[in-house]
């Protein structure tokens, strides 16, 4: 009904509510050349590095455990973590877990492993 | 105790908890080039632009308005909020309000407009 240009506020639980699937990232906002992605997880992804960047990982709902080759990080909700470029990390789920990712545009989910579950991100309007 | 290298995840409310200054930035991530920051804010920042980054904002905890030339942009925990690199904004918190920030290492806060409020982010660990 209106004319306003004024921008919405990107609701993180309003976005969660609108796909089911998962594995699949859903770029909800755009800094720059970054972007900030939601995700659905549960189960165990696959172990990958990203060569050329760095990976942050916020736990909105649910519980991540980041495998690292030297032992586990757990995110609760309201914990982030950083997996610095070059280290190998397999993320698992035992519940289903909801995330916020924030990482270069382009970013494959997969990083340098490849298969069955690599997946471009998504925008999600 | 442990001799272990496994890294800690970022805890947002326990971050939170050791700064009570208001308009105060803290670093508690790096990701490449970017930084993850913590402030608390209460009454109204001063009109600035940033020319060469978009900035985010995400709430934890208060309500924030984000006002623009063109309209205002209201911020309630878990909503975040990206403002366009050249647009004019000026945060305003009528209660104590914990946002999160994410931007590139060395944004001022106060961006072209100096002044008083004028601080550079400090590292929290």
């Amino acid at each position: 009904m209106s004319g306003s240009a004024v921008p919405a506020a990107v609701n993180i639980a309003a976005k969660l509510s609108q796909f089911s699937e998962l594995w699949s990232q859903k770029t909800v906002a755009v800094l720059n050349d970054y972007e900030v992605k939601l995700a659905k997880l549960k189960g165990e992804f696959v172990w990958h590095t990203h060569e050329d960047t760095d990976e942050l990982f916020l736990v909105i709902s649910g519980r991540l455990t980041i495998q690292l080759r030297e032992g586990d990080v757990v995110l609760e909700p309201g914990e982030l973590f950083v997996v610095p470029r070059g280290v190998e990390h397999c993320p698992v789920a035992d519940e289903e877990t909801a995330i916020l990712l924030f990482e270069p545009s382009g970013t494959i989910n997969t990083g340098d492993a490849g298969g069955s579950m690599t997946k471009a991100a998504e925008t999600l309007n």
